[in-house]
């Protein structure tokens, strides 16, 4: 009873490097499973079904949400993305810890469906720091960059209804954070009703 | 603000481990430091003054009771224990957690002055565990450890009042348990009011 999963939503605005952490993050536990995500939009070079998303047709996408089978989803730019039930249920049944990688509104109906999952936010130092670290990529133009960090202004105001804050400021300091949270997070008397009964019912 | 220290507190019966527990964890961080506690029973052989207790005379704890320097205490066999509340300050000043290492009614005088703090119930895998490890010291009478025994079954009821339930089961995960405990409380969304202000703020 005491070793069921829980459901972590981990999220973060663009730059903050939740995708680093989540990789370093995973290679130090053995306890939580990435929950991959389904989407239709088309898959890119690199990317492998499965792995990075679970590639569906429009088609399959709704007929999945209309059997219940989609925990969460919404529709960006034409494309739907969203959360598999069986993605989630497949960890949690192995004992395992699902974790969720998505963005603030999902995250908020994954929150409405599930009043038990614990919720992550990823910050980056500041939205200064956050700007100069898409700059730095070399990536974006200078119209996109001031786009995605209003868009991370955006998205920090949902940060208050998570559970945990953790600053990106060094990365080590953050995968440790987020290893602690989800330690400690299934030490907490909330979640550990059965435990008290346990120990006086072995006594015999 | 984020590097205030906190006041976390720890309570476990009797032969749960808790002293080896605390002294392995301090050996592993530097963000935490103990309380030390005040009695005015008197020092017996190998303690010593500011390290096991602050060992007082009964008219220098009064006084400090008078003069609301003591935060909590209690009178068991004739004789004071409390924590002064200068042990608790010097340490959160320091910018470092501060621990103490009371009984459960200590703890919940704690949680009526300090609603902030954080209390941690290390329990035994089992009673009959716990029993079994009392007998093993071959320290004490048979007496003595089915008193203590039915001690400790009191003393887990308060457990449903504390904030973090760890089992010592096996000295190092409970070690690392109470480690990310003290890590993630901090990254608690309730703690982190000025953080999301300040990343917004540093935006010039």
């Amino acid at each position: 009873m005491e070793n069921k999963g829980l459901l972590f939503v981990v999220s973060a605005p663009a730059g903050c490097g939740k995708d680093t952490i989540l990789g370093e993050f995973f290679k130090r536990t053995d306890t939580a499973g990435y929950a991959v995500s389904a989407t239709t939009r088309a898959m890119r070079e690199g990317e492998t079904d499965g792995v990075h998303y679970h590639f569906l047709s429009v088609d399959d996408f709704k007929k999945k949400i209309a059997n219940g089978e989609v925990l969460e989803y919404t529709e960006y730019c034409g494309n739907f993305y969203g959360t598999l039930k069986k993605s989630v249920d497949d960890l949690l049944e192995q004992g395992k810890d699902a974790v969720l990688k998505i963005e603030v509104e999902g995250a908020m109906n994954i929150r409405k469906k599930f009043a038990d999952a614990c919720l992550v936010f990823i910050l980056p130092p500041s939205l200064e720091v956050l700007e100069n670290r898409l700059r730095g990529r070399g990536t974006e133009t200078e119209e996109k960059i001031l786009e995605r960090t209003a868009q991370a202004k955006t998205e920090l105001k949902f940060a208050e209804n998570y559970d945990y804050l953790i600053v990106n400021d060094d990365l080590n300091e953050a995968v440790e954070d987020l290893l602690a949270v989800f330690r400690a997070e299934k030490l907490r008397k909330p979640r550990r009703e059965g435990i008290l009964k346990s120990i006086e019912g072995e006594e015999s």
